[in-house]
């Protein structure tokens, strides 16, 4: 990227603003980058503050101007990056285009439908905006082998989930019938399945919990099968993350024998000693 | 199965809907199984519905009604494909003749067990119908190499699991002669037993706690040693998820004896020595 | 085995005793086991019963016999394993000695130690025959390569086990720091401790739980960094259990080049072509 | 090590205390290293003992003389230890070094603010005395390959990280607006997130847990994606693990240029093409 600065032909205002704003390989660009990057973060950290009831009864009005001060901000943020990009509709319509969009869109939802009821699901809108956070993505490069081992395990992963909410189904309906009676906890299959699930997974939050003897045994029963269910996921995962980790690594071939599989740090062929 | 509407012969009647029926390969047949996957689907969530007792209250009614139109379609569905098959006993004898029958005959025995008492036991037959979604495992055709990876680990986590029941007998007995005199959780040792098996998969409900520091100090000790434990099924299935995920790369096939499953660096076919 | 039969010096009845109680290979000898592994279970399960306080009352006069009937036949058997086996010291220090002595041992010392009060101590006492079912280990031949792999990753388990340990400790302190003062749950860097097991191994009973803002943030802490301490034994075990496993398959060499890396299935070698 | 002691040059006090205490392989040496692992482990029993309001009160005296015996004890091996380094600065900001001091500080400390209300905040500081407990790791030399796995896996576990806390955020707002307005375990989003991490990562205290049915709804699809999401670490450090296992058993050096590093398969080196 650095090679469109190299060439002789001078930038327009708006490429050089769209180098600021959507590039890093510039002082200013990562300037940009560090102050939106803060800027998240803090906006994060005062809707956060925001619905602690405390700091809202006394800091309220601290926080409304803060609040408003990010949001103009990213909208000005916004609109550049609109105008700058070559296709303003293709930003637009990107996953940061909308998370971008969402991120401002809540604190002006609050002015549209004003009230005392509606306020409150408004303002629960304006929570929305922590997708602002998602941004922070644009910093993260590393890790793309671990994204490319989940996408590769995501048609097992998918299979798997699918086998886990037949079994919870079953096993609502099971202890439905077993504890249904008499524990309110159990008086619904979707209750039931519920439990199941918070079971299954080794959460267990003891909201929900067997208490005949009967229920018990079988409850026992589940989570020592749900013992090995969770190894399911975990050996996909591990098995996708090993190749996407060995792929990394070899991808050289020798020029004389043509195999491949050589370390990262090997200067001569393992199989037949050819410089590499 | 194309091939067969390829010939000349012309299909009998019962032919025909076999194709609708049982296969997915003709425009009917796929519109037969999408059909009846949505009977699947919308006559579980009757079920579920039916068993909160708000809705049950409510829409009683036309619940009743939607059941017994899902229980005479299926019990259609179930001769037709009883009539269809070519051997009418070999279909009724396997897991999904089982399951079809199962998932029609609760509502039947409804009828024939009438009066108040017995009629919530008969509800709760009904439930039965649920096993109905194992049905959908007709349309699941990809993760067959997670089903081999766990059939080949079988063996191996049936002797964990039989070595993790002796040891949740040894902990139950052991906190029932620590903690049983003063804390009613452990008053018994199949109830110290459950406080076991919640502990060692790390469920940990809350409903049955050690108060002692004894008893503290050896729960802790069990949640450790739980810690290891865990890890044993998981490593098991990942080994086989391995071999199985490796299984599907080798599908190169000898030239001569046309046999696969060679590994990747082989050179020569280790069936018949031919070269690959 | 079956070679002493075939032998042609007739067995003296000493000999015949040790084929039928320590051997299985002849028809009274697997009789004999079978008869051993069901007594085994019953008793277990008179000890399971007996504990609940609601049989106990009812069937005690018949769990009392059925008691000392199993006592009494476990400890002929003791005396006839001591009397046929070659060196009787050797079986009694072995592993399997000790435990066929503890599980006869409780039920005589409620004999000598009568009285009211310690009659409670030797009932408890009695509950160590639970041991007997250890013996059902002898039927267990497969997953051997499971105990190896255990074995191997041994040392480094206990290295994170101590690494875990010391981590625990500083928890505890730092949680009796942040909570102890209000939170009844903290009073004791001991009692933190058991909740930072309890929340390090992910059961989370929640018996014991922060309260404060600060203890709160800091128990999240270490639950997200919990998540990534419990991978490692997963991943010692995992990589253990592959080798125990890629162990089992690989031991052959070509004949002709001497490699080895065979599937059991290849009859030729996969480098040389030659026959193994 | 023991190679500077077959040197026919006599070694001053000054050498000869430093083997004692920093090294391992004299008598002295080790026997030095015993009596400090010992002291370690006593003072730190006498910190958790200390902690419990009822051994505080009967044998607060003792537990008091012997705190201030360890910590003139400590004191005095640190400053031998400051004397007899080669650099006492190296030392003294060294991990080790660090820990030594904060081992002894917080003793001091409580008598340099004296005084009723300030001394439970100095008897918590002198908790960090626990640090002492790290010492140990000189003692540890094992599990390095465990070490190098976790560095090596360190970047993704980091991205993972991340991206699990910006899961949490998302995942506490929405149950903020979900369970919010009447639940009271859920009234500001850092709570809804806290009830996220004790979810997510399957601890389930139980503490805060969903009341209504939508937020169930929604708490079961967080803890089965939460089921996927926790075998990733496991996938990363096992994958690692492996990859550190398989590089301890490659250990053949080049008879050429000596370097080790090769695969097992591998016939030349593959630094400098030697045959191996």
């Amino acid at each position: 990227m650095t090679e469109r600065n190299s060439g002789s032909v001078p930038l327009t205002i708006r490429e050089r603003v769209h180098e600021v704003v959507f590039e890093a390989d510039t002082f200013s660009g990562r300037a940009f980058d560090l102050l939106l990057l803060w800027s998240i973060l803090l906006s994060t950290a005062v809707v956060l503050i925001e619905s602690v009831g405390f700091y809202q009864e006394r800091y309220g009005q601290i926080l409304y101007y803060a609040e408003w001060t990010f949001t103009i901000g990213f909208t000005i943020e916004y609109l550049v990056r609109l105008w700058c990009v070559r296709s303003a509709i293709g930003y637009a319509r990107s996953f940061y285009g909308i998370v971008d969009l969402l991120a401002i869109l809540p604190t002006y939802l609050s002015l549209i439908l004003p009230g005392a009821q509606p306020l409150m699901v408004v303002r629960a809108l304006r929570l929305l905006r922590i997708f602002r956070i998602l941004k922070m993505g644009h910093f993260v490069t590393q890790g793309e082998s671990l994204i490319r081992a989940l996408k590769a395990s995501a048609v097992k992963i998918t299979v798997f989930l699918f086998a886990v909410i037949t079994f919870v189904l079953i096993l609502g309906a099971t202890m439905y019938l077993i504890e249904g009676q008499d524990n309110p906890g159990f008086d619904s299959i979707p209750k039931s399945m519920y439990w199941a699930v918070v079971t299954l997974t080794t959460v267990g939050y003891g909201d929900i919990t067997p208490k005949s003897t009967l229920g018990q045994f079988f409850a026992s029963l589940v989570m020592v099968t749900g013992y090995a269910i969770i190894a399911i996921p975990t050996g996909i995962v591990s098995v996708e993350i090993a190749k996407a980790v060995s792929a990394e690594l070899t991808t050289q071939h020798c020029p004389t024998c043509s195999r491949e599989g050589h370390d990262r740090d090997a200067t001569h062929c393992k199989y037949c000693g050819a410089e590499l």
